[in-house]
């Protein structure tokens, strides 16, 4: 790994090179057509599109519940145990997120609040092939169902030999209500505006290649949908008391998700950097996926030398991380200093993996730097608020003059008529 | 105003033709050149921009310290007076909904939490001419500085007179830290990308045409951003018990706004039909704005006569209003029937513009329907979450097979091996 031992200054420069991002025209082009068609023609462009892209014929757009059930009963022992301990672990750290609104009932003549309501419909993006992670619907689907989503559907590309079992079984572990196989932009497509088969849902949520992420992106307004998913990272903020072995494990643990994934250690201990740097090295010759993970630690990751513990959390708060780990000793004292991180683990054994699976917290995160600004995925994201107020008629004359006084400021007579009209003889 | 007295299914379908939205690849295309040339070209662009868009010729991007102090000396007394008290009462009810995360610490050897930390700097963009409201820089600014957001700053096009007084004595009053005169697609992609004079911001709020629309949905991704906001709607529900003249007054206060406005009346009064169509037409042909509100009730509005409360109700979720009035007796208790709506008025004395300006809820809510799935503005808009977790050894150790089995089961080997070094002998 490159080893880097500049100026806080230079590191910046160096670290936010990798965060700007631009649309592409011409899959803006390519997409806006694939939604018109979908909304068009439906159904049968769905698939048509599963012919074309996913070389697959689809007769029934939804799967069978009875597919779903034998597909959970196929599946390893362990397997299930695995998704069913998960299950109960993301419930019981999702249930704290659940909001209840509020009322204000303090002044005389006054009644004020907000009132949270859970979104009717939730559409889930799955993606295709080896990225078709059972984890990810369980994440995605059980903040839903806490939130009180009433109907869950997933989308997902058609397979030559039909969805893989652990997908569908997650899916029933999860509570999702219905399947359907259709993917890429069509599948956005489809959720966003109903077809025959499809239902239309409030709020898309899920990763996907860029042509799902333009869709969405596209459909942004006519449904609600969560952040874009970008390329994944890590950063491991450690001393010399850290382990470099695992460590270097946990760095790689990013790196074999993409080749475009980014796996960063800033550190105040040449003798760690090195070691790390060694080891990493060692471990990846070992890999099955070396060849995603090789250039993803070669060409976008590196080690950072800092002078200090503050320079070190300056300079991770600009890379604004996916998941942060803090192996320092007392660790916790640090959250403080955390500024932008989607999910931060502490300590020797909170290994990030640990948080991809079954440590509770959601591993739906912000990426490619968006922690500066998006959270987690969570029960928050599938409520909605209304706000609401009741004025007695003396609370109302009170103010009646600011709000005639604004709304003719701003030239809009009838607002000040309608307060008028209320006190005229 | 037309009347309908259709079923209710006729009635749902009538409605649901208004809200379906699609992307416009050609004003894509151009806000994507002038995206562009703001990242490569910077204050120039904008200066460029602020030429052929407004005609006005800019030296300083940013307005003055002293031109903000002067406009807020010069504004009348009584809308001083105003916006400080929409000021206080903005701050008292947006209080309520600051969020403080949370901590699990429920079982021996695992932390767990969430922390909530305010974005760092927002942008808030404010329309020019006639639809620069004070008010809604109010509304947008109160929410971010309660979250505790360090820096905001404010875009608005140039304009051949400066700035409107009321404008900038608004900005001071909310806290904004910064204005800067350029509008329209610059003025975003400004805000997303940073240029020499307008620093890069977290998040950008405010509403604007088609093309600040189109630049939002745009850079969306690299910023955060709030909701589309398409044109307003009030809904009403009523039965004979409703005043008709406060009700016409109310439905105008909104059709005033723009041409493509959008007022509506459900009831199960003929009688409250036909006389508040009566007095719409009467009060319309008295108001200023008559011009923009004319076509908006007769092309985009309506009233429909329902046969009960619960099919009032039902389709009017199905409007999802931006606005909603409950003028029915002891309206309170029908607030467990509303499902989408982004503001509640309840009784005779909440009018709506009571809520525009002063009452305290945001005036910032979702138009077009997007209530469905989307809130008013809000303190949870300015926020970001990181959640936490730290596990002891034994605690990772009872959770190491299930982890393995699903990190194998996904193919991701680096992730297996992340927890097994950490036990290896």
């Amino acid at each position: 790994m490159k080893i880097y031992r500049e100026s806080l200054e230079k590191m910046i420069e160096i670290t936010t090179e990798y965060t700007s991002q631009t649309t592409d025209m011409t899959i803006e082009k390519t997409v806006y057509d694939i939604i018109q068609d979908v909304i068009q023609n439906g159904d049968a462009a769905l698939r048509a599109y599963g012919e074309k892209f996913d070389k697959v014929t689809v007769e029934n757009l939804k799967v069978d519940q009875a597919d779903i059930d034998k597909a959970y009963d196929s599946i390893p022992e362990d397997l299930k145990a695995a998704l069913l301990k998960a299950k109960a672990n993301i419930t019981e750290f999702h249930a704290r997120e659940k909001e209840q609104g509020f009322v204000d009932m303090d002044t005389p003549g006054i009644l004020r609040g907000q009132k949270v309501t859970p979104l009717k419909r939730v559409g889930l993006y799955v993606p295709g092939g080896t990225a078709a992670y059972p984890s990810t619907i369980m994440m995605s689907a059980i903040p839903a169902k806490i939130a009180g989503v009433k109907e869950i559907v997933m989308v997902t590309p058609p397979q030559k030999d039909g969805i893989a079992p652990a997908v569908l079984a997650a899916a029933k572990i999860a509570g999702v209500d219905a399947v359907y196989q259709v993917g890429g932009a069509q599948g956005v497509a489809a959720l966003a505006y109903g077809t025959e088969s499809v239902p239309k849902v409030d709020k898309i949520v899920g990763p996907g290649n860029i042509f799902v992420a333009t869709a969405k992106r596209q459909v942004f307004g006519q449904v609600s949908i969560d952040m874009i998913a970008g390329p994944s990272e890590i950063g491991i903020l450690a001393d010399d008391s850290a382990n470099p072995v695992h460590l270097a494990a946990d760095l790689l643990s990013q790196a074999e998700h993409d080749a475009r994934a980014r796996a960063i250690l800033i550190t105040n201990s040449e003798d760690l950097a090195n070691k790390v740097s060694d080891e990493v090295e060692r471990q990846l010759k070992l890999l099955p996926r070396e060849a995603i993970a090789r250039p993803a630690i070669e060409e976008r990751s590196f080690i950072a030398i800092m002078d200090s513990i503050e320079d070190m959390f300056t300079l991770m708060n600009e890379v604004a991380p996916e998941h942060l780990e803090i192996q320092l000793p007392d660790p916790v004292q640090y959250m403080s200093m955390v500024e932008n991180a989607g999910s931060v683990f502490l300590g020797q054994y909170a290994a990030e993996p640990l948080g991809d699976y079954i440590g509770g917290p959601n591993h739906v995160l912000p990426t490619s730097g968006t922690a500066r600004f998006s959270s987690p995925l969570g029960v928050y994201d599938f409520v909605k608020r209304t706000s609401f107020m009741q004025f007695s008629k003396s609370r109302l004359e009170e103010l009646a003059g600011h709000i005639t006084t604004l709304a003719r400021t701003e030239g809009l007579e009838a607002h000040a008529r309608a307060i008028e009209v209320r006190f005229e003889k």
